[in-house]
């Protein structure tokens, strides 16, 4: 299973056998459960999960118990709280399992190591990070211009099915939208 | 001049005269008059923009002709179409001089030579677009979760002096707010 971060790096840069193994060193396999909160607001954030199965999402809760989500994250993607992760500050989002989820995480002092010894990886690291910036770029574009239909739209593209895993209640909080707007989209789709 | 980007890219690593004079001939300096339209939407974007003097805006848009404001850039920022730049794509974004400008630019081809023959400069650009993720990360916690006031209060902090250099019309833009709500929000603060 941990192919699928071989071939994520590989879509990337070639590696060896011997340097993906070198690569895999600086990480840790880890299982969560499903509802299990892997990153708590208030604590530090050691790690970057590499996901290997199941969902998480992110998510910031403001003082009133309200959830606004910031991301959704499934097979081949990374999550943490990239702030307090890389900042080595504590956490102003959480993380969560939506589903029963397999891990790989890299520590920032592995990441930094990883970067430094292999150059490879730097550039790897680099090229994922600038995507990661031309996507967010994306998304506050979708936010500032868009109707509530076009960034639906959107994230049915993005997230291919993610409608029938997760609650409805989730996707309205990802889109700042409330239910009954969200049921009037879903069902002129 | 040109000591603002060297005193930028050594708050993240350190360089000797030599090694800065390497990177320094990867950059081409070019000046441009307020108004001047540095990147057309759907022409090719070859060059990512650090600004040593002046100020700049992208912005999108939409069909209608309606202006959706992404980034301000002043002294010491860098500015293109990220997307357009890195992807080798054609611009979905414009960006246009709000005051006379002085620039150093660099060519994508330029960028990933530097960053091959002196690792120093990878690592410079890693960082530079982590810390740059996550500001874009807190900009839709910001658009996704806070008041037009609290937005207003953000942008005070983020680009201070901003409000005396730009019209009203175009702070409103960048918010999502009409011109009303701006002058209240400015009115009360």
């Amino acid at each position: 299973m941990s192919n699928i971060l071989r071939q994520q790096i590989e879509r990337i840069v070639s590696l060896t056998d011997e340097e993906y193994a070198f690569v895999l060193s600086h990480f840790t396999s880890k299982k969560f459960k499903k509802h299990q909160i892997i990153i708590r607001e208030g604590e530090y954030v050691h790690n970057d999960y590499f996901l290997l199965s199941g969902l998480m999402k992110s998510s910031h809760i403001n003082p009133e118990g309200r959830e606004h989500i910031i991301q959704f994250a499934m097979q081949d993607w990374w999550i943490t709280d990239p702030q307090a992760y890389h900042n080595e500050t504590k956490a102003t989002l959480q993380v969560d399992c939506l589903e029963d989820s397999e891990t790989l995480f890299i520590t920032l002092e592995n990441r930094e190591k990883l970067c430094r010894e292999m150059q490879k990886m730097e550039y790897f690291f680099r090229k994922k990070t600038t995507a990661g910036y031309i996507a967010l770029q994306r998304r506050i574009l979708c936010l500032i211009s868009s109707t509530a239909k076009e960034r639906y739209e959107n994230l049915l593209t993005q997230y291919p099915g993610l409608f029938q895993r997760v609650p409805k209640s989730l996707i309205a909080s990802y889109l700042g939208v409330t239910r009954e707007t969200l049921s009037r989209l879903a069902n002129n789709n």
